[in-house]
């Protein structure tokens, strides 16, 4: 179907650099807070002139509290050969997100209480946190637990645990209008590559390209720790959200599943709207799913006290692929060709929010005659009339001043593109006036 | 199922009738303005006193014209022996509707570009026009194109394509207020029989038959060129669409196709329900379809300007039968009984209309005792109690001032015939008082 | 799934006293008014203190009036050998309810006329009644009527039919405000066992329970003969009504059928609301009914003058089990546990009345961070949340004042129960403040 991406953008070139910038920051150990952040947002700052902010560990932001800044250099459990059986160089989610330091000789049994994984998937590492509850741990194959049968090991966690920075980055594009899209990703969680360098990747790519086009619209790119990231910057900047028209949080967005939008708590936000007609144009598969507290940084801009018109768009979402926070989600799991599509899906999106708008019909009384404008087939007796015709035809009839061109493109079932195109060509030949967009 | 057409009258004797007209008109030259158009109303006066209105050629009408009027004598291709290979005199929808004057010699090459054949239906003739673009074109059998071999030959339109009036018939059947309910339909075919010798058949039928039983409402009859007619009947009648409370086009009513309805814009008007009811009740299957901007001259009834309650009634609905404007659209494509069928559909909805009110229970607390009314069963103990009583209980529960007839119906599943009659009984009782129609 | 009935309560012990108590009343002659009634009145006040009503004959109630007292002792039809072929001390149902008095010689056809039979279930006696039309009748088996051959019989119906009263009872429990949850049931029937006195049982069984527990609600319970017995209440009690917040009329609870809601008039009244969530949350096959202006007495509570938030609970409903208004509907035909079943659903819907409400997100700008209160596990990264701490979620998210625990556990798809319990703990960890209940 048609979308606005312009064609002269290869969509699947953006993918593979998508890729490689996914590629690069796959490695770093990032958590909420420390130096792998840091390290992230600086190469993001190679493609996109992004504020680094630092906030000190023990602001308050609402309920919540910025905690220490947690760092790790090296981390091992080594059996009585002295031989590393599991190993931070080797993965970075071997540690237990946050494990405070630790350095010591353990039985088998305290080690045991320590050890996550999943005997379901036995080769994956799984990937877990401890942020806000002092403890340690390791992450390790199933597969390879039945190895640690040495009644005594040395544990080491070589992090530090004190007080430091949470960091974020944050990117405004200024627009024709103070009013702002907010595109939100996550940078907090170490080697897993769909959840969520692909997001990072998605939200740089958009702001590289969009800042090479006119927009209406403000857009404000929040590189973000997870929940505390985002309630950090919705605590320092409340006044801002009053700007923010729509949003998106993008998360999971390379692996090979069908594309899943998640509306907002409102669930009729033009946002979801937006989404929607999109995803329909497009003629693929995809599921809508409705807003629920749980999931990713929607859960806070969406809280009661915000209500912001944010949703979510993924491919599969978060804890419906078996990969989901495992050593499984790494750079085979992710595709170039699925970024690249998630990169078009967006822009369309973009697309409408940027094009959407009131039109008024300037001869609401009966058709206007189209045809002495060229506008219209000249030989009748037809039994149906093409979609760019048929679109002239819904815009005429519902250019009302109540319905917008998205009101258009859903009733009608035309693409929102043909619909726009329709528009513009009847505003420019003076039968169609825009009017305030509501 | 129930309907409230009066049981004396025949509904396959006034199919009948109807045919005949239908066949009657069929073989009239119509186009949108020309003498076509005057014998057809001229035949219609016969039946119905109708108005003949004459608008000049260049009269305003909102964003359209009055065009020049056009007529036809005759019109052929002539091969290099003198045989005419196209004929008007055999079908007038040999010849582009709106053909200007014509006379000469033509290569093979200029002949073929003004052809107009339908390959998939190779023995049909297309209808084809051109309104409003100055050309000239035959429509032929796809398989009578082969024979066309001469290099050259002899074509000839003898119309006149000059300054003269567009023609509309209108009649205006008082009711006992002046609210009215508008039926329209267009004059403007040539030899299709369906379309719309069909349409105006069954609006003749109706004005014959309502000039005899008491109105509450006014009845407005248009027999009017398609688009042209309407919008020129709009731009000459501002006033009186205020008094227009519910409309029909009638369309491609007698083929052997299922019923089918064509809300109006507004989607839930009076019409638009009353409409459905009764097609339900009918019992046989039907198609509602939702408003679109193509069709008839619901397109202009229903412009954003106007947007009046009109929807269209049809059997199968234009470009949906491949016989649609082409010559298979003929007298053996129409039937008496599907005629009889559509009128006895439209009575049953202009009933409902006509019935259709609020009514105010007098006893709203609790329910009065029907039993010693002689409104109700004696003997108690039954599970069911029949569809009559049934209604009257609906009527009474739901006559709160705040429902009419036609939502009972609906709400109760009940025939609105039968919802009719129980209020009827209800009122003559005492129970209910008639209210203030919405 | 999670009911909140205090699983100390065993439903099935309640639910074997509820059928004792059916046992009881069961074999009682009863009818719209007479000793039957007041006979089954004082076998409830053994349970529950409830007052006896005796209204007068003549007594204007709305469009009605209290008809005349009706007693029997005997009835029965003798042959000509002077023995009893239908016998009124065999089963209660041989006599169509408020026959009166008769005893005489009649020739066979006009006995015939007089007789009530059922040819589709030749066992089986009908239940007939003739309450505001003045005759006679007996009802049989239907295999038992062409023994019936005599020429002539001796007919004798040993009944008063004379001025008297009409007698109801009424239980009023307080709670702590004065608004009323009214609990309805019929007890007009005679020996038939689910309709109604599984209803009966089931009001005593709540009665009997409610009064043992804290109340927010006031509590109504209504034995009343079926129609008259409504009217005659409500045209009593006008002022009272506009106390009641919610209702059920309790019929036909015995059956081995699923459980059946009949909505009330209003359809999204909170009764109707937390009827199908418990049902929902039950996890049990059900069916939920639009309101209907036939059935029980929610036919008067729900008439436009009063319409109360009333809906009906059975399990099959009237009408659609053949046994209905049968011998068949006998002490075999209702079972312990479904009594017990109905008894718990019951109970489950009043906790929801009970314990919902409007609760305020005290912190409603972002999540509050429940780990730090101990209500949220540790461990992060896990893909799914259990289902407290998604209700916890849910509520914090929708707890804006405009939602109650009823709207969360709605759009949740989370047990109502399972909501409740977790605005509870956020409310006793003061993130959550109990609003105004709408």
């Amino acid at each position: 179907m048609t979308t606005s991406v312009p064609s002269a953008l290869d969509t699947n070139e953006v993918g593979r650099e998508m890729y490689r910038l996914v590629a690069e920051l796959y490695p770093i150990c990032r958590s909420i807070t420390g130096n792998g952040v840091r390290e992230t947002l600086r190469l993001v700052q190679k493609h996109v002139s992004l504020t680094m902010h630092e906030v000190p560990t023990g602001t308050a932001a609402f309920d919540w509290t910025v905690p220490k800044e947690w760092n790790i250099t090296d981390a091992w459990v080594k059996n009585a050969r002295g031989e590393r059986v599991i190993d931070f160089q080797q993965s970075n989610l071997h540690v237990v997100g946050y494990s405070m330091p630790v350095r010591r000789r353990v039985s088998r049994s305290e080690l045991e209480a320590h050890l996550h994984t999943l005997p379901d998937h036995p080769g994956w590492i799984p990937w877990r946190t401890s942020y806000y509850h002092e403890t340690w741990g390791f992450c390790l194959a199933h597969d390879r637990r039945a190895a640690l049968t040495d009644e005594e090991s040395d544990v080491c966690i070589d992090a530090t645990l004190e007080p430091g920075h949470l960091t974020y980055g944050e990117y405004l594009l200024p627009g024709e209008t103070a009013d702002e899209i907010l595109l939100s990703c996550h940078v907090c969680h170490p080697s897993l590559a769909n959840d969520n360098m692909s997001g990072v990747a998605l939200a740089v790519a958009l702001a590289k390209h969009l800042a090479e086009r006119p927009r209406r619209y403000s857009y404000r790119f929040l590189f973000i720790p997870g929940t505390i990231g985002s309630i950090t910057w919705l605590s320092r900047n409340e006044a801002t959200t009053s700007r923010i028209r729509h949003g998106l949080v993008l998360a999971c967005v390379g692996d090979p599943g069908q594309t899943t939008y998640k509306r907002s708590r409102r669930g009729d936000a033009e946002i979801d709207r937006a989404v929607a007609c999109v995803l329909r144009d497009e003629g693929r598969p995809f599921e809508i799913l409705d807003f629920s507290p749980y999931g990713y940084d929607e859960r806070q801009f969406c809280s009661p006290g915000f209500n912001l018109p944010v949703g979510r768009l993924s491919r599969t979402p978060h804890g419906r692929f078996p990969e989901y926070h495992t050593s499984a989600d790494d750079l085979d799991f992710v595709r170039p060709a699925e970024l690249g599509a998630s990169f078009a899906a967006c822009l369309s999106i973009l697309e409408v929010l940027e094009a959407d708008g009131i039109y008024v019909n300037q001869n609401p009384k009966c058709e206007p005659q189209l045809g002495k404008r060229g506008l219209y087939h000249a030989v009748g007796g037809l039994a149906h009339s093409p979609a760019n015709e048929m679109a002239m035809l819904w815009v005429l009839n519902l250019a009302d001043g109540e319905h917008s061109l998205l009101d258009v493109a859903e009733r009608a079932g035309l693409a929102f593109d043909t619909v726009r195109r329709a528009a513009e060509a009847l505003r420019d030949h003076g039968l169609l006036k825009e009017g305030i967009v509501e």
